[in-house]
């Protein structure tokens, strides 16, 4: 069931708080820079040719090892969310209060932010690629498949690093956050691009100064982790303690 | 030596038990959508090329990484089988009651025809490749290399999983049995497909309404299952005690 | 230093060693269905082309991720060697008698063997490649690059496994050790067919009737993992108690 | 904020510290044979053709897969860093003295020269393949990729491996930063070549007798690596107790 808790806003503002926002920003900035980093260097090595199955490889890897590492880097401090639709999940769950969880979005839209500009200053000024969903699929088509994508994104931290019953799996959690992104790409790269977080999509509009379709990339992961919050912690997980607002929920 | 047991009917209608059916509904559907998705995703950007080792390796990635991310969420709640080869294989052990393993069976089937529909839906209507034997291979052939195959993942299973002397082991096991799945799927998708898995191949086919040679998917890998099984059970762990049903077996 | 016990007859004989026979047998025999296999698949997708940059990828993958199951499958059981060079290098150290390790040496090959006759039988009769020394490289060259990359593969087995120091590292060892092989193979497929494996060579030969340049593949990783036995052990371990034959040196 | 410590010279010569500098010298060496072995293959296999995308995951899959292994296989004796930025990023944070990490230099630079000029005789005196800055890029630009990518190594391995609050994160330390380097290869690959460590940059431009550009594979990753140390010492790690030089900082 819905556990949603606004919180106080002194609570928002303890030294861990802050220092959580720090590393969600800068967690986040590393994970979107080598995501997004190796979109561009694909276009680079082909100049600019469609994608390829081992330019799918490339992009998903690169986003699947960069989030495992992005996930392990945060853990210890802000619980390695680095995607506004694993916060609002884990919101769903009581994991997080609402307060803290709009100082989490607001650090990892600008640690994307960051990514963006800082790699089209370090390639010479090339433009950064931006999701956008497949011609001959529609826009409504491409945000369920975000949906989907997502939602097996957040029940995955639910079931590795939320659930307090997750045992010996816990240790390998960050892999499996990882790798089901890389997993999704692989499967969605070629449809809806494979984003499941609006801010690894917001940030290259940001930096491209172009938003067409970018709300597919908010409506379909926010929508698909708050559902997996909902299923995950109403069928498994039931009565539990409340845990407090930004701390390690793994 | 073999193990069955039938169980009771209570037994199988627990609240554990039914969490456990959900958990095996949920993860078998998020594996089977990403790794039937990124054989989809290959044609979608190839136009329908014949399978390239680029591709090869993009669709063994999608089923390894999705398969240990499937296990990982549902080890806690139903032991993580996702596949009715590997449910039987457990059976054979003792590890779960034929009742309950039927029951296992149907979610995961059920899981996998759901994902190929929802795949369908999401791609705009593309059709849902099915397993089939290679050219200039028989269908026994073909169920031959299923047997190795699947003999090889519910080894694993029961080695890093299953076995109670699995030791540290076993904080890698779900990355083990999705790992083996991909590097047999790099031997053997050329020849057989490389399914392991009767739910795998059968919501394709359910999706597409094309049945041929399906078979081969059943029996391969049950076959393979269970002599796995029967193997690892009677060699290494000889003497044990029964485990109750619907339990994680990890 | 090295502690090359001979050992006593009968402790090659007692229940504990024959089932690591068995182990050893069934380990190798997975792994080198599914390393040898991917190179079949190879030449089946490409109608025998000459390797390309992907299908390096998917050759040293399918090796690596094999290796690191049949590590794991067997780890309990006989220590997960699956190769006489890391058997041999083992040896130097005293961590198995060298009575023991001739029978491990013959289940290794007994387990290639096998592997190569099935993998033969369910591809309809496809010739099993054989490693071979590139051209325009001397098989003398060919010798010293497996004795780098094996001493780099028996060197991580010590420190990741054998070393009674190792700490959480233990934990990732069979990991380790499977990539190793995958990152060795990434840099000396071309030129050596990166083997680091005696038994891994053999049966293709065997199978294929071809044993032109198979000492290669025997003398190379036998000194590399001696070496690597040699100095691990006496520059990183020092006094040490002597482990009982046919255990576990994780 | 940074805890420089010179230390005494006598400390840097125990029995310890003379093993950690062994341990670094071979497990450089083993990853940049690896490593550079990786682009060596490549050029074999295309004739020499310009890097294409499964070339790119080849290569960053050998760096990866070696780099986890490196430090595995150091870890218990030196802390398994393998690179100058590294070893910088940890002494400004006060984990190894200044006198102790020259000699891990010099380790470290010993080992890699000794991994290319192996290379060149086991591939029959092939080139070695330098770094360089992609064409239609600045050497500062270079210069500033490899900061932002050796920033987000360095943080790597404080978040996973020196933080004491690390938790169950510290087992798959090696891993997360063996992947780090993975996915930012993927990324900057084609513009800077990817490197993040002096080590790495050098040993192939002494095999090669060309150091055009090196000095940006030695400015960017110590830049990189010490703010790396200062901005996770001074905002997550605060107070702290010293640790002896030489010892595992994992």
């Amino acid at each position: 069931m819905v556990k949603l808790v606004f919180g106080r806003f002194r609570d928002s503002f303890t030294l861990g708080s802050v220092k959580a926002y720090i590393a969600e920003f800068i967690a986040t900035l590393l994970f979107v820079f080598a995501g997004v980093g190796s979109a561009v260097a694909y276009g680079k090595l082909t100049n600019g040719a469609a994608l390829d199955p081992a330019g799918l490889v490339a992009v998903a890897l690169a986003h699947s090892l960069a989030l495992f590492v992005g996930v392990s880097m945060a853990a210890n401090v802000s619980g390695g969310h680095l995607n506004p639709a694993v916060t609002l999940g884990l919101a769903v769950g009581g994991y997080i209060t609402i307060l803290t969880g709009i100082f989490y979005w607001v650090a990892q839209l600008l640690g994307s932010i960051a990514a963006c500009f800082l790699l089209k200053f370090v390639t010479g000024g090339l433009a950064i690629p931006t999701h956008g969903v497949a011609a001959g699929l529609s826009e409504v088509e491409g945000a369920f498949m975000e949906i989907v994508i997502t939602f097996a994104l957040v029940y995955t931290v639910y079931a590795t690093a939320a659930d307090p019953r997750k045992g010996p799996v816990g240790t390998v959690a960050p892999i499996a956050i990882g790798f089901i992104v890389g997993a999704n790409i692989l499967a969605a790269g070629p449809f809806s691009g494979g984003s499941m977080n609006p801010a690894r999509s917001f940030g290259p509009a940001v930096a491209g100064g172009n938003f067409t379709g970018n709300w597919v990339y908010w409506v379909g992961p926010l929508i698909g982790g708050a559902f997996a919050g909902l299923v995950y912690s109403s069928v498994f997980i039931g009565s539990y303690e409340p845990i407090p607002a930004s701390n390690d929920y793994a």
